[in-house]
């Protein structure tokens, strides 16, 4: 008779087969990390995942994430054991075309979230628990594949930290401790005591396990199952290419096809073609639903002044009343983002990432795998912490809000440390991404209400500052658009700013005006999509244009305009103003006149363009000064 | 009789009354999280520290790192009582023009390293201590002063756990445990025994004390100098703002000055102006140096094929071998940086940071505190985790070298997950920064031997896929420099590239050849500093350019060629190919056809454009095509 555990090893044979089959057909990829962890997912596919692969929109399905993302081979042949593909697609792996890619991305249905980039998938699976927990209140639970050589990501222990301190026993981590990394043993070998005291010490209860003992394995997953108050983490000792010889714990063996693959399975037991019925949901419910009332946007009076972030939070608390789906995290700096206002208003949707911004990008897109809309912030200086985490959740097609305050020099005092000077630069080198970085408290509200609805990654840049504010209240700033601040028949040149330095700019055309010289000043408050038509509308007008940013040169409004003027014949002359030396200390209008993009060196820089370009210059109307050259 | 004691918490009085008066001379600051570090600082500067302050650059110096880098006036104050600054410049904190800064930098010649990110200076001080163990073979010791919020930082993690694997005994940490983060409380309190758990999981001595009882410092300290093979982590409870009433272990009272400075100052027994004399370094000895021989660098024959990433493995060891402050890091991927080269020649002088790329960069930062001269590699895609310790890198004006294998499509088959497409941008966008991208072996190597003397952050992009060797062994290629690689008087259009699309656009350039379209072709080997001159001078003559690269549209080459071509005028046509599309698996010649920047899609840009643009075209006299409109 068949014992289910026959089953299961069966299964777990049938997967290693795949996975070295499919990677032998597209002549790469890591079918030895898929062998060692094939017994752990067979047992949990056939008695402990529930997943209706014919729904994968349903709320209330598990969730499985490989965190060890190169273990694809092994997904894929899990998915075909589940049904969900089919063998010809499966061995499509790798192939152009296919969406069986070299690590799992959410071309797949079943993929939640693209993994590759290792220490991610825990740290985003901490979001999809907290969503069933806090959120949805649907008891689905989230499973998720981790290597042992990823247990160095700090990541990870931001996302055992969080998981333990959240309680979070809808959440398994299963370590595949095979000993070997891509080039080596891994810091701690074997020594599954190692992981479990972390493990413990960081609040997870912990079990250690014979990853090739079916039995070992159930026992474990149903104590995991059976623990309440604290998420568990099987501990589980494994070979690399467990099953055959020629690879079974053998160094050197990392991320190639197996030699003779034929004999491989053939020690394997041959090809099998088992479809195991995989449990659908158990419960019936639907995702808990937060009570609205009607939007009622902030309004700030035009002449007055207010911060841009100030204005966020004051927009999206507004938004989360009026929605139920917006949510907010922070990075423990919410009296400076202002999502302060989020958490005492709508506290059941606030979450506190403390000072951990991997972990606060990883939950915006662990949140959004169940449809929320995250809104995540801190200084706009320490998104670069998560800069791969925005990068792979671009991979992951995830649709996130991130929201940066503090940026560039204006900030003052604090000093280099917290000016975040980089981030148009690297947020705008992200697949897909719209960068916002609006000039006015009015402009703000009407831009964060459009990011919660904006596909992939949407990034804000708010400043410190209080500045005036320009616009009426309800005017629409379109992603995508730009507004002309000021403008007259007569402008020789077309000032491009946002942010602080759009408040500058606006003073140094005010000053050049009483000189003779009409300037143009245009708002590019939406750097990415840029505004390319009315970019180049203003130029063609005005023939030159000066840029000015509280950002390094590299790859901000400066360079937006630029690319949005590339092929323009004739072309206007630009200048780039931005910050070229490494800020100090100082006052903010200190700092800003240090790095020369203040409204009198705008002013001077447009006076030098205009000596040097022979441009047109007409006294205006209101200008008593007169002509210059 | 005035006991030890007695002065120890007469001086941490005398820190908490300037640090106080520091920031309240500024108006801004952090006064409350230095006071509850003060008395732990005033035993340590009394009785522990070891430092010339003469002298900052004597080797044997320990070194103090405060990880709380916005415990600064603490660390001023610390310094006024060593008798290195006076209490005149320790005033002039925060402003314009001092070296009194919001956060420590480096303007002092006592700081190690720039902190403020917080999370960073653990991690950094790990590479101190390897320095000190390793290298240098000097007993000098790191003492690290942690805040309690930092904890939350996964790299803190990763320093505790390199720390505690290479047994890290003359590195001691200090964790302020004052309970409260910018905004409430921290996820553990005052639950010291929760800090003990995790660092003695991570193999620390750790020792849990009431940071405010001198005495009891005073015992952990010894301790700490006492315990042999480990690290030793002091957790001391304290409270924020501790000795005033009015702010201690209040909450809201984080990064701002007291509202009544001269009543907290009364409090706490009035000014004082203690000058402790520090202990100098009670060692004799110089750094080890490693024995060198004659360099000999690697060279390549024209015609073959080699991968930049081969060539620099070979250059880095044949650098090594001829100086001996070369030293390696990877992120457990040496056989794909190829480092494995130098750590299997040059063991000794190799660091194995796993997979843990913010404690590599980190490492980077603190090996290079004592003048070694680092290059730490990994895939150019998972330098992005570090993204946040190279920007505070550039702040600490720390020279290190960065290389980024993998870069870009053309590593095929893994997927989006591991292809560096922002790396230019991001790595552009940071301070100072020299960005090289070599297209060929021998070139390779000449960029390898420049780095090592280069100043700041210097990164080199390597590409997977060998590819042709276009230059003669012992070219020279100065950083900043570009190669014409292609050229003839008929130039219409000049192709800016480099890496693999370097070798896209000569192939492309000789298909157009036969078409009768002569193209120039560039090699833009150094994307920053660029060759300015160059790049005009060659738009000049031949009146458009295209540039081709493997990396997202924003913020690479073409913005780079962009940026120096923005004063032209004439000005050029530019016409930017990039990757703009989602990238899958696939062999590496479908994926840089699908990005649309390979030989094919290059000439019919480039034949687009002479349509469009009416260039001249002229049939070379060895192309035998005829002439198209």
């Amino acid at each position: 008779m068949t014992t289910e555990q026959d089953e299961w090893r069966e299964l777990g044979q049938q997967l290693r087969v795949d996975s070295i089959r499919s990677s032998s057909a597209a002549g790469s990829g890591h079918p030895t990390s898929s062998m060692s962890a094939a017994d752990l997912m067979a047992v949990l596919m056939s008695k402990y995942l529930h997943y209706d692969f014919g729904s994968p929109e349903d709320p209330r399905n598990d969730h499985l994430i490989f965190s060890k993302g190169h273990a694809s081979p092994l997904l894929y042949a899990v998915y075909k054991a589940a049904g969900a593909i089919g063998d010809d697609e499966m061995l499509t792996f790798r192939k152009f075309g296919s969406r069986i890619e070299g690590h799992p991305t959410p071309m797949l249905p079943w993929v939640d979230v693209a993994t590759g980039s290792l220490g991610q998938g825990l740290p985003i699976a901490v979001g999809v628990a907290l969503a069933g927990r806090k959120l949805d209140r649907l008891p689905y639970r989230v499973w998720v594949l981790c290597g042992d050589s990823e247990m160095a990501e700090g990541s990870m222990w931001e996302a055992f930290e969080h998981a333990g301190v959240e309680g979070l026993d809808n959440l398994t981590a299963i370590i595949d401790v095979n000993r070997l990394g891509q080039t080596g043993e891994t810091m701690h070998g074997w020594d599954l005591e190692a992981y479990r005291a972390r493990a413990e010490a960081f609040g997870w209860h912990a079990i250690t396990i014979d990853g090739h003992d079916v039995a070992e394995i159930d026992r474990a997953l149903t104590e995991a199952l059976d623990t309440s108050g604290r998420p568990t983490v099987l501990i589980a000792r494994t070979e690399k290419g467990h099953g055959v010889k020629a690879v079974a714990n053998q160094p050197g063996r990392h991320g190639k096809p197996l030699d003779d693959p034929e004999a491989a399975i053939a020690e394997l037991g041959g090809l099998r073609s088992r479809t195991v019925p995989i449990l659908k949901p158990d419960f019936e419910g639907e995702p808990h639903q937060f009570p609205t009332e009607k939007l009622q946007l902030p309004v700030y009076e035009p002449g007055t002044k207010e911060a841009t972030r100030k204005a966020f939070g004051d927009a999206l608390v507004a938004l989360g009343k009026a929605r139920g789906d917006i949510v907010a995290i922070d990075g423990e700096v919410g009296n400076s983002t202002y999502t302060e206002e989020f958490s005492q208003a709508l506290p059941e949707r606030f979450f506190q990432a403390y000072i951990a911004e991997q972990q606060m990008v990883a939950m915006a897109v662990g949140l959004q795998v169940r449809q929320w809309k995250p809104f995540a912030a801190t200084f706009a200086a320490f998104l670069s912490r998560a800069y791969d985490f925005v990068r792979i959740a671009a991979v992951s097609r995830a649709n996130i809000s991130l929201v940066g305050s503090h940026a560039g020099v204006s900030i003052g005092e604090d000093g280099p440390s917290q000016m975040a000077l980089e981030d148009l630069a690297s947020l705008r080198a992200v697949h897909g991404s719209t960068v916002l970085y609006p000039s006015d408290a009015n402009q703000t509200v009407s831009l964060v209400a459009q990011m919660a609805d904006r596909e992939g990654i949407v990034y804000m840049r708010t400043t410190r500052e209080k500045t005036p504010i320009l616009y009426e209240p309800g005017e629409e700033f379109p992603i995508g658009g730009s507004r002309v601040v000021r403008h007259s028949g007569d402008d020789v040149v077309t000032l491009i700013a946002a942010g602080i330095t759009l408040h500058e700019s606006v003073k140094a055309a005010d000053a050049l005006k009483a000189e003779g010289i009409a300037a143009r000043v245009i708002d590019l408050y939406s750097v990415k999509p840029v505004d390319a038509d009315g970019i180049r509308a203003a130029a063609r007008d005005t023939g030159a244009v000066v840029t000015v940013e509280d950002h390094w040169p590299e790859g901000g409004i400066g360079d937006a305009v630029l690319d949005a003027l590339a092929a323009e014949q004739p072309h206007p002359l630009v200048v780039k103003l931005a910050v070229t030396g490494m800020p100090t200390s100082g006052t903010p209008a200190e700092l800003l006149a240090a790095a020369g993009i203040d409204a009198e060196h705008i002013a001077d820089a447009v006076r030098r363009l205009v000596a040097r370009s022979g441009a047109r210059e007409r006294t205006t109307s209101e200008a008593g000064g007169g002509r210059r050259e």
